[in-house]
């Protein structure tokens, strides 16, 4: 089955708001199996609503509309919904009873214009809203189904998962299944050349690539009857895409990040982690410190901006920063020996780099960094060369640095 | 003149992402005088494109399409939208050339996909993607405008503003001229209560309030034929915004930020600054650092999460941290004393607070949060209750300590 979506709204055309609405169900429809294949905007006018709402209904079995169902007179949906499918509105006793109740001590009088929201189209389903007035409306006719939902997120979301979920449930017999997998270091364009086969080859699961800031995402996809299907279905492209990508492949689970699985491998190994920051200047420290319970394995970090600052808490020598430049691997190397004995960790990440927009040269360009990991009594080293404004640098060598680090402690027993 | 958004891509259909792009792009175009009725989102599939982008065209003068530039076998706006017009690919020699001034030392070769998006539809403005390979186009027929931009938002966004608004520019002849006031620290909710007559009354110019994280941005638009008329029309107002929030109210400049004013602000004094943050862990170092030249006024900072850290390198007492805890007005004193002599600098702020989700008490909950400001010989300190998830929460702890920075800053002669 087909579904579209339709927000309704001057705000969404005006880009005052972000139109979170239409991801959300975007997102649980798919799960449900409905196929999607667009989704509009529209604001709140009678005859562009009426022909946005037409032109879906003719492509799809289900159009589901957002927004425009508050009592304002600007809120037309429902009316325009009602005219589109020739239905009349008739007084719902029930709504307005709910009403009431709504405003039972909070005006001594209700306004007027809410009674309009009591209205509803004949024949409707009219779908409690536990978090306002407007309730929702499910429109059953000559095979269509179109359902009316409030626009505010808070009213919108639980009465989608609580009552709109199921009803459409019932409609679809198939399931959707789906694990991503993480690919972090190489491009996009690489990784698609890896699998193109496998993306060729696509039809139950499919798969489907999405670029991050420094990190592929490959959704896999099965639609069965069952999750134990789903669930074979998925395997064997699984243990291929570990095959490809080995340990740049860190995850199958779709809500774990990067620094998750640091500090888990961390606590696991019993390990002490700390940073010594030049061009990401705290960025590393502050997306380590974003898992809950990180105190455990991470104590301290360290800024040191400029070369004095390196110099007297990291003990990089001066020569090394004369010889070689503030931004090199002796440096880097040199930053990463003196975090870990500065901050007493087992494990040190340090980075060096120019973040631009000034402060390149031809030898060494903006984008020029080198991360190194002091682990133990080990020591990596990794240059990069970074495109992009500043923000983008410093974001990449945030990635990169939790790659290598990842890469390092896994190297350890 | 009327403007039509399509985004492209499969990925916002499922409700992977959420579609930033739209929000923007129709945000700036409303502030160029153009109008917007419609906007949709469409798959990466080549008959649902054609007929979306021709729909469009048939309704709008400028469409602007976003996503689907990439290297793979799914993007394809740039060949659709060729097609649409019916206009011929050609190679783009300049483009070709930065591809490979793109890959120049990350790769032995070029991705054979990459090249593709060397073509472009012959007569088409390319326009520089300076953050990635897909160049930007506008292509123009028989009177319509068809703007192709790249998907990923860090593309899209420098792309749009550097080159397409000063070209959308030209094509309107009214001008939009606004002016953000940026206030931090006072909730929307409030904000719009001062001003409510000003919301009431307002005509030409407009003000419309947006919530940032910790801060309101309210926006003053004028319409008008030339920018003398409009600064005259939007200045009463920015005098009145200003009497009424006083420092709240820290810039009228869009693209001003809290971290630029207060690097400016210290080098103006000839101060330097330094952090020292628990649970922002490095966040509020880096926000600084986000200022190109920041480094002249900020040389160091350190990240003390762990109790004996704060003990060993910024001289916090034991019996401090024992007596008041961690997370006392007490503590935060003495990190920032202390953090000011870690550092040699003459301003130091000090962060230690309950990230969450565990660590609160009944006494000391989830989002308390202490900040201190040390200033020459003078101390500051202020106690935070924030709401929300450990992220919300760390956020707003580093708006609070730039702003608390920026405060302490301007109290000094």
């Amino acid at each position: 089955m087909v579904v579209e979506l339709i927000s309704v709204g001057t705000e969404l055309l005006l880009g005052n708001i972000v139109n979170t609405n239409a991801s959300y169900l975007a997102d649980k429809c798919a799960n449900l199996g409905l196929n999607s294949y667009y989704q509009s905007v529209v604001g709140d006018n009678e005859e562009r609503l009426k022909s946005t709402i037409a032109f879906a209904l003719s492509r799809a079995d289900i159009v589901i509309l957002s927004g425009g169902l508050g009592p304002t007179m600007d809120d037309i949906t429902k009316e325009v919904s009602a005219k589109v499918l020739d239905m009349a509105l008739v007084e719902d006793i029930y709504t307005r009873e709910r009403i009431k109740e709504h405003f039972r001590g909070r005006w001594s009088e209700i306004p007027e214009s809410n009674w309009k929201q009591a209205l509803v189209p004949e024949g409707a389903k009219v779908v409690e809203n536990k978090n306002g007035t407007a309730p929702g409306l499910i429109l059953e006719k000559d095979n269509k189904i179109v359902i009316l939902l409030p626009g505010p997120p808070n009213e919108l979301i639980p009465m989608f998962r609580d009552d709109i979920v199921p009803y459409l449930s019932e409609l679809v017999p198939e399931i959707i299944y789906s694990k991503v997998a993480k690919i972090i270091g190489i491009g996009e364009s690489r990784v698609t050349e890896i699998i193109d086969d496998l993306l060729r080859a696509q039809t139950n699961p499919t798969i489907a690539p999405y670029a991050k800031t420094g990190e592929v995402h490959l959704r896999i996809t099965a639609k069965t009857t069952n999750k134990e299907d789903a669930i074979k279905l998925i395997q064997p492209i699984t243990i291929e895409l570990k095959k490809r990508f080995g340990e740049s492949l860190y995850t199958f689970d779709e809500d774990e990040t990067i620094e998750e699985i640091i500090v888990n491998q961390l606590k696991m190994k019993g390990l002490t982690l700390t940073t010594a920051e030049s061009c990401s200047a705290g960025l590393l420290a502050g997306r380590i410190a974003n898992v809950p319970g990180v105190s455990d394995v991470f104590k301290e970090g360290i800024v040191t901006y400029s070369n004095e600052s390196k110099i007297k808490h990291l003990k990089v020598k001066e020569e090394t920063i004369i010889k070689y430049g503030a931004v090199s691997e002796e440096t880097a190397k040199e930053m990463a020996i003196g975090g870990a004995v500065f901050a007493s960790a087992d494990v040190c990440v340090a980075v060096t780099g120019i973040a631009g927009p000034d402060g390149g040269t031809e030898e060494k360009p903006v984008g020029l960094v080198y991360i190194a990991c002091c682990i133990k009594n080990e020591l990596f080293v990794k240059r990069y060369n970074f495109r992009g404004n500043r923000q983008r640098i410093r974001e990449y060598t945030v990635l990169s640095a939790l790659d290598l680090v990842r890469e390092c402690i896994g190297l350890m027993n």
